[in-house]
């Protein structure tokens, strides 16, 4: 078995904005808070084994300090990084301008040196519909989701197989993966079969800053020998698991 | 704001079963152990003003204790049971008879002083489809759906009247109900605007015992007003109303 725990990075040091590929900082206070708490569970009865992570410093920062002081294993995944919001990426909400006269909301900023209005109405209308509205410049949800899922299948795949080598057992294999809400939510619906392009999942299910998510994966027993996984396709052994969502955007930074 | 925590139950001292109206205690260890949980937060600064449960003894005893512990209101709500499981309702799996022959397997129970054949294949087919297939004398999922909308409703209209009449201002109301796992199930899918007709929201989410899943409420602003309140139905008021799931099957009783 695998035990997958998801962790969304904590708060940005910035503006409230659509961060994607923009690569900002962690709230340094609160990323100590969580690097602790980490590093507390980490002495108990079921520690991690391994990390995968972001690339982006708000992931990449807590990962690697979590690594250098458990001795864990890290790997940085770029598919694991946040959808890419194009020209929206990193603008702060507070910088655009609110155009009344038109009855819709504008946004002016400096893009690439130019400046370029951004309709608030576009963001809206792809908070309303984000798999049918692409923003200008940015990965579609199609795409997005697409990344994700493979790297979600790429990571089990590799967890199993260095499970199976190391002729592990009884106790499930851990592994924590820091990354971004909007990575976690897909990974979710994935494995909770949901509509991954239904607008409410975004909106109605919050993933806050710190907060943890788990997955768990086990195999039917006939596919457990390491010689059957090698005979088969990885897509194969993928879709004979058995994944399931036990706990979803529980807080690590707070009391209950 | 209000903030309704959803508590389910810790496990039943009864064999493995689908228990939905039988009314089985709580294992005892673990009951005290998440009553301790529960008055240490109670000592928080976000504390708990009122307790909703099911009338089950699993769910009623440590709501009952909390309640007395802590000085808290206390109010059951029969609509808060679980679903009525009909003739397998409380039917021990370990009990079933395997009939190999048949190449199906089926289960031999008494229920109410008669033997009856209860089919595993029945149960196989509600889990694959249980808005379709009903258990025989037991409650459809549809009626099950509709009654637990109904306290959901009436739960939240009730809280809102309480803090308006209050003149309850910034800090959150803070509801603890205390129910099951069909229960909670059903009010997330609903707060999520998810399918409650699919069956892989009751497979591959596990809402484990003792966890906690919380919906967060608020109202527009312009409907915060107490007058405001009594000059609209109970349903209009709801429907404006802005729910949002910030937590599913957060463990209480172990660490992460």
């Amino acid at each position: 078995m695998i035990e997958i725990d998801l962790i969304r990075h904590v708060k940005v040091s910035g503006k409230a904005a659509l961060y994607g590929c923009t690569d900002i900082e962690p709230m340094a206070t609160e990323n100590v808070r969580l690097l602790e708490r980490l590093v507390t569970q980490q002495q108990s009865s079921r520690p991690y084994q391994g990390i995968i992570c972001s690339p982006l410093i708000r992931c990449q920062h807590l990962a690697k300090e979590f690594s250098k002081r458990c001795k864990l294993p890290l790997e940085l995944s770029a598919d694991l990084q946040e959808m890419n919001f194009g020209v929206f990426d990193g603008v702060p909400f507070d910088d655009l301008t609110l155009d009344h006269k038109a009855n819709n909301v504008t946004a002016v900023s400096n893009i690439k040196g130019q400046e370029t209005s951004l309709h608030w109405s576009q963001l809206e209308a792809f908070f309303q519909a984000p798999a049918e509205i692409a923003l200008p410049e940015a990965e579609t949800l199609t795409d997005f989701h697409h990344r994700v899922m493979q790297v979600w299948q790429n990571l089990i795949i590799d967890q199993l197989s260095t499970a199976s080598e190391a002729k592990e057992k009884s106790a499930p294999r851990r592994i924590l993966v820091v990354a971004h809400g909007g990575v976690i939510r897909m990974i979710l619906a994935h494995v909770l079969q949901l509509d991954w392009q239904q607008s409410t999942w975004y909106q109605k299910l919050d993933i806050a800053h710190g907060s943890l998510s788990r997955v768990s994966i086990s195999q039917p027993k006939q596919d457990k020998k390491h010689n059957r996984l090698q005979q088969q396709s990885h897509h194969q052994i993928y879709q004979q698991l058995h994944q399931q969502v036990t706990t979803i955007a529980m807080p690590l930074l707070e009391g209950f």
